[in-house]
């Protein structure tokens, strides 16, 4: 079973965006952060502007922020959106022709009931979960907070 | 989410031979009813005898039939076995490295969480509740029940 690259990067931006709040982000870093293509990152966060979950604030100081609290973007829901209409097999195509089997073959309804079941937890946790160690996700990241000015380097 | 091909003609083969269990099927048979390679179905047909769910009997009458009754072949270790080390997303992997944060990121458990409903409702199926209708999946493939000699055409 595999999700597409295009949701693992689009959860990978979220989870960047809220290791540290208090701080706007570029597409570059988080490419670098990740060892991604900023290539299909430029996509991800699109798709993500689009949904609700992303803001860009443009100007000195902007960059990318997540539009709402990390507590109110639910994984099941960003999983679902990245996913689209990718299905799990053949069988759940619009076209139920793919399969000469589909009308008449149970498997359809068994793997909607599975599929149900994997997005049922998925949609119990929210981005703030998932961010919960941010000190840790930050040093893994190399994302610095900011600081007031002419503070960072004494302490 | 996707399964892979692999998956779904390990699934598409299962229910051809479960379809009309009292007569022996041929790769090329399945290949023609599903419209999908002989070839791809070789390495399939080989990897459920090698599971123990089909066995291949030789000689005249021969052909592919079932190992086991349906009824003892559970839909989850199927797909399981089919989709082997496939998981989900990156993070899943056997290299945690292959994402930076895998080591303090908590989607990995929470993926782990969701996968684990998926297979826990396919658990709950067996191969004999995905061909209760055998009658009109027969006719659908294709597939004729054996009859005794000389009767076939008369009725």
């Amino acid at each position: 079973m595999k999700l597409t690259h295009f949701t693992d990067y689009s959860l990978r931006v979220l989870i960047f965006l809220a290791a540290e709040p208090t701080r706007r982000a570029t597409i570059a870093e988080v490419a670098e952060a990740f060892d991604v293509s900023a290539h299909h990152l430029t996509k991800v966060v699109h798709f993500l502007g689009k949904e609700g979950w992303l803001a860009n604030v443009r100007g000195k100081g902007g960059g990318m922020e997540l539009a709402l609290p990390p507590q109110h973007i639910v994984v099941g829901r960003v999983v679902r959106a990245a996913e689209g209409a990718d299905l799990p097999a053949e069988c759940f195509g619009d076209d139920p022709d793919h399969c000469p089997i589909a009308r008449v073959c149970r498997l359809r309804g068994v793997f909607k009931e599975a599929v149900d079941a994997f997005y049922a937890v998925l949609d119990r946790y929210t981005l703030a979960d998932l961010v919960q160690n941010r000190a840790a996700l930050g040093r893994v990241l190399g994302i610095q907070a900011l600081e007031p000015r002419g503070v960072a380097g004494r302490a």
